[in-house]
């Protein structure tokens, strides 16, 4: 389903950018990359060195003379900006552009991205079903390129994964009460060696307060172990040093 | 409200990232930057180059010597990783930390990224209350700095905007890193006194398991004086009976 996901550069200028994409989507599990025109040719140097995992993908990389050749093949195109664009084309926010890659699940999907300076231009734009608007701080809405597609592609990633992400695994074997419990009565026995509840009417707050604590923490087996050590280690008197 | 959220770089290795990480800080409406040691000393000519429209940033960047202090000032801190660590800490998917988020909009919160190579430390992390884990592909889960940052930083955006935040119910307040930290100093202070640390080689992974545990239980501050009460009670001479 990932590889029905083609991601097109459209005249990026900086190498640097392009091997950035490309991490980014292996970092997603996508593959698809294009280029159309990148100012500075191919291959790029610098685009190497930036893809660090990823050079794969480079090696790969198709890249096109006009931006309608490499948006022949798919069957859905989305354009990518941050501000609003002042053309007659529908602008969708990303939830709404995630609904309809969920509906179209058997389309081959192409989403667009524009040089740094300038973004995409309007014939560009005019290529597209719709325009993903990226939401970002009204004062500064100039985003990197691979930040861009970081975006796309994060929340394309997220919503093929989704049920994954509802179930939260737990990772922390909570310790049981009755070791719990075993650890507040070592404790509340050597607090009680040290006069620590005085006076005699505050006990039993002072010792909710203290169940109170240790309950909520939550603690796993070897954590129940620490604290006990801690706690024996602290009530021992002082041995002089040698 | 954007204001509560402190983002934090330790030892970043790259002037390029640190740029580009305060590009997508100010794209998203962030403003607080603080970096722990990077590696090639600061100010760096590489990050101005990346920043673009987003040197203001850099200009107010907070610089530190140790990961410790530069999360003090934050009452609930979050690390990052793409791949699970195997450490005693919560893991979090994305969107349960924008559900803690929410839960605790008075407080005041840090997000911790590590370096470039490596990721962070043991240490580090033990700092945290909890490690969000940023989904990736499996096979390739090496993301670039400023791409972690991008996730992050739309996802607080984003979540600030679409529902807007529930009026509050009831808020944990929160103790301060820095009262935490002042009570592991005078619960370590005794425990030397104790001669705990022994053998000495084993001291450095006893304290991680320490700094984990008491990171990790998010105390109140009524918790820290009731814990610092039981801990300097412990520690003292037994009484003889009256």
């Amino acid at each position: 389903m990932k590889n029905n996901f083609g991601f097109v550069l459209i005249k990026p200028q900086l190498g640097q950018n392009i091997g950035s994409c490309a991490r980014v989507l292996k970092n997603f599990g996508f593959s698809k990359l294009s280029i159309v025109n990148p100012r500075d040719g191919w291959p790029n140097y610098k685009a190497r060195m930036t893809s660090v995992g990823a050079y794969d993908m480079l090696q790969k990389v198709k890249v096109y003379k006009n931006t309608l050749d490499s948006i022949k093949n798919f069957d859905l195109v989305f354009s990518t900006t941050a501000r609003k664009r002042n053309i007659n084309k529908k602008h969708i926010s990303i939830s709404s552009f995630i609904k309809s890659i969920k509906k179209n699940k058997r389309l081959k999907i192409g989403i667009m991205f524009g040089p740094e300076a300038s973004g995409l231009s309007n014939e560009d734009l005019s290529y597209s079903n719709s325009i993903i608007q990226i939401p970002t701080s009204k004062k500064f809405s100039s985003m990197n390129l691979s930040h861009s597609m970081t975006v796309i592609c994060y929340e394309i990633f997220k919503s093929m994964y989704s049920n994954r992400f509802k179930k939260e695994k737990k990772i922390l074997k909570f310790s049981s009460k009755k070791s719990v419990a075993k650890l507040l009565k070592h404790l509340t026995n050597l607090l009680e060696e040290k006069k620590f509840f005085l006076p005699k009417e505050k006990k039993e707050a002072m010792l909710l307060n203290i169940n109170n604590l240790f309950y909520r923490f939550e603690l796993s087996d070897k954590e129940v172990r620490v604290l006990a050590s801690i706690i024996s280690s602290l009530s021992k008197k002082n041995r002089k040093h040698n």
